[in-house]
Formats: structure tokens, C-alpha cells, sequence
């Protein structure tokens, strides 16, 4: 579902890679009072990076528990984020590109699901957009919709009616400046966020991969300076 | 799906256990010719001894390739499979057990189907069944059938039209007795798989658990010697 009721209180699973769009949804679930179980996989990402911002994020949000799960998804390839294939930087061209992960958000919820019902919460948020996105299909709100309806089949909470799982995805209708508009709004230090899919070095974002020019199209056009360090 | 349409020549993704069922599975796919990719994960279960039948089982049918990949589902505990809760030994009883481990056929299947899309595979198999089962919600068609769909709206492949992905489930409406029958037609070496949830220090089924009573009951039903090494 695309806006949270109230989550209040709540035990709630937010899955936090450590980005801009999965950190605006810690700042909004931390906001609304949910007890915010942040989740972050560790797939062997190309930009491990991510994985610090998601700590600092964790910590700076002081949520209820952070796990950081290892989940080797280079064991399989299939995607310029887990395997040695270049990261494109032509910029954000029609199409799937190369650096969608097979099947990595089915996953991530998956496994935010055990979570989830491992701890009594009925509520998971994933800061996926349809808009000004990079063309991911696991991004739609038609494939949140039908993760829904399979985890209310899938687990015992949902078939003995104890949970009526919910995959809150507040930003699905955002542009990218929307989101930034958000975040700042949520008082969130988007600082701390980390985007870029080939980050240097010397730990600065590249500035030309998609993930880079739709962070930097996003300040730009929500008219809010750009804290990022650009390579 | 329940039934198989023919796999003969096509990449397929089989969750394997190391456990009676799955291994039927593995020795249908392989017998029937298709390119087995076998898909163990370790979940850091309390019965660790089934990851190295798997391995043997993977082994034996010469499978283009066995990944075994951690996912420590201990993380989140919550059963009494991957947490310090006792198994229970008093019989099988009505209800959802506590071996149930939140969302685990969610989670094996959408890492299954991560490592299809990679390698070109539009075919996943799990050896589920809803009858003389466990009372997992995770094991039933309705479960099977939401999983299919959401995988078809998941993926670059789905999307695209370039796969269509079906979740083949050839134990689904057997018996525990029916799928004794139909390894032993398979020629499946049933010594080699193991089930026991409670494993003894040297290496024995325990022989009371929900599953061990299932395998002796399948058995024995079957009318088929029971080459188990029992406590």
C-alpha cells in the first residue's frame, strides 16, 4: 500500500540499504512513532559503502534493532552490482538496465517478512518508486500488490488471521525532488545517505552512474542544496 | 504447478533440502533431463547434518551446479528450528507446529528465483506437499499459486515476456507413502537424504519428531524397508 496509516507504536520492518529513498522511509516510520526494525542485506554489493550509512542511519534513528544480513547474491551474477560487469555511466537510457539485481527486492521482503513475522509485526516499508525511477520491475506498484497478497498465504500469522501484512512503499508516487522535498521536511540528514552504485576510492560518489544523476537531478529540481560529495 | 511439463534440456532451479522430499525432487528434474542447478540453504538450522546430504545428494546426480548459501535465519529466531525452543517429540499435532520457521518457502523460492533469472532459468521445483505435511502454510497450492504470480510481475524476465516462470511441485498432492513410492520408481538412494529435525550426537535420527514420524510412517505405508539409521 502506498500511504501508512498510522504506525504508531507499532513494530514495523523497514528495509534500509542506506540510500536516500530507504532512509527518507526510516526518518518517516522513526517520525510516526513506529518501533522501527530496520533491515539491511548484505549482498555483496559492488558499493558496500551503503552498508555504512545504514549503520550510521540505524544509530542516528536509535531504532528498536538493526540486522545486517549477509545474503551472498554474487554467487549468482546477473547484474553489474554483483558481478564484474562495468557499471553503465552514458546516463539513464529506456529500458531494464544492467544494474537491476534478479529478483533482489522479492528477496529483501521475503526475508523482511520472516522478520517481520518472527517479531509480531504485521508491517514492512520499502522505499521503492515508480516514478523517476531506474526502470526496475520489482519496483511497480502491480509487484508490491502481489507480494502482499502471497505473504498473507505464505505464513502462519497471515493464515490464522493473527497479521494482515501490509508493504508500506510511501514514496511509490514521489519524484525523485519529491523525495528530497520529503526527506528535508522529515528533517532527515541526507548527508548521511549514500546513492552512488561505483563509488570512488576515496569514498565519493561517482556522479555519473544512474543512481548518481537521478540523486543529483532530485536536489536540483526540489531546489535543496546537494550535500553529496561528487568525485 | 503441480505436474511437470517436460523439463528435458532446460536449466532448472531445485531447492534441496537434503530431506526425502527434496531429493525426490532433484532425482524427477534429473532423471527427466533437465539442467539441475541445486539450491541449498543454510540457515544456520539447529539439523546441520542435512546440508552435507545435500551436498552428497547434489553430488550423486552430478548437477551442473550446487550452491549451498548462508542465510542465517537464526538471526530472527522465532521457531523451533532455528532458535533455543525444544522440538517437540509427542506426535504430530492439529495446528501450525512450532518447527514452522516464518516465511522459509518464501524466502528459499525468491532466492531461487534470483539465481533463475540469472542464469536464463524459467523453471524453479520444491518438493512441498499439502498432504500428510507438516501444517505449513508455506506447503499449499493457494501459497504456490500467489508466488508464481507475484514472480511473473518481479522480474526483468516476467515483465519482458522473455520467461514465464513456473514453481513445479510434483509431491504436492502425495502422500508421504506416495513420495516413498515414487522415489523408490525414481531409483533414489533414500539412505542418502535426511530428515530428522532433533539429530543425535553420532549422527542418528531421533525418531520422534514431527518428521521422523512422517518418514517411518511413509515407510511403512509405502511397504517399503526403511534403510534409516533411527536413535
Amino acid at each position: 500500500m502506498q500511504t501508512s496509516e498510522s504506525l504508531a507504536g507499532k513494530p514495523v520492518v523497514v528495509l534500509l540499504s542506506g540510500g536516500l529513498d530507504s532512509a527518507t522511509c526510516l526518518a518517516l516510520a522513526s517520525n510516526a512513532g513506529a518501533r522501527v526494525h530496520a533491515l539491511t542485506i548484505d549482498y555483496n554489493q559492488r558499493h558496500r559503502i551503503e552498508l555504512q550509512a545504514a549503520k550510521t542511519l540505524a544509530d542516528r534513528y536509535a531504532v528498536q534493532r538493526h540486522i545486517i544480513l549477509p545474503l551472498d547474491l554474487r554467487s549468482f551474477g546477473g547484474s553489474a552490482l554483483t558481478a564484474d560487469i562495468d557499471v553503465p555511466k552514458q546516463g539513464v537510457q529506456p529500458g531494464i538496465p544492467i544494474t537491476y539485481v534478479p529478483a533482489r527486492n522479492t528477496i529483501f521482503l521475503s526475508v523482511a517478512l520472516g522478520w517481520a513475522e518472527a517479531v509480531g509485526a504485521a508491517d514492512l516499508m520499502i522505499g521503492v518508486n515508480a516514478l523517476d525511477y531506474s526502470g526496475y520491475p520489482d519496483c511497480r506498484p502491480e509487484f508490491v500488490a502481489a507480494f502482499e497478497a502471497m505473504a498473507n498465504l505464505a505464513t502462519k500469522a497471515g493464515v490464522e488471521g493473527s497479521a494482515r501484512y501490509a508493504v508500506h512503499t510511501p514514496l511509490l508516487a514521489l519524484s525523485k525532488a519529491g523525495i528530497v522535498q520529503l526527506a528535508a521536511r522529515e528533517g532527515l540528514d541526507m548527508g548521511l545517505t549514500w546513492s552512488c552504485y561505483d563509488p570512488t576510492p576515496d569514498g565519493l560518489h561517482c556522479g555519473r552512474c544512474d543512481s548518481c544523476r537521478l540523486r543529483q537531478k532530485g536536489f536540483a529540481e526540489a531546489g535543496i542544496a546537494d550535500p553529496t560529495g561528487y568525485a
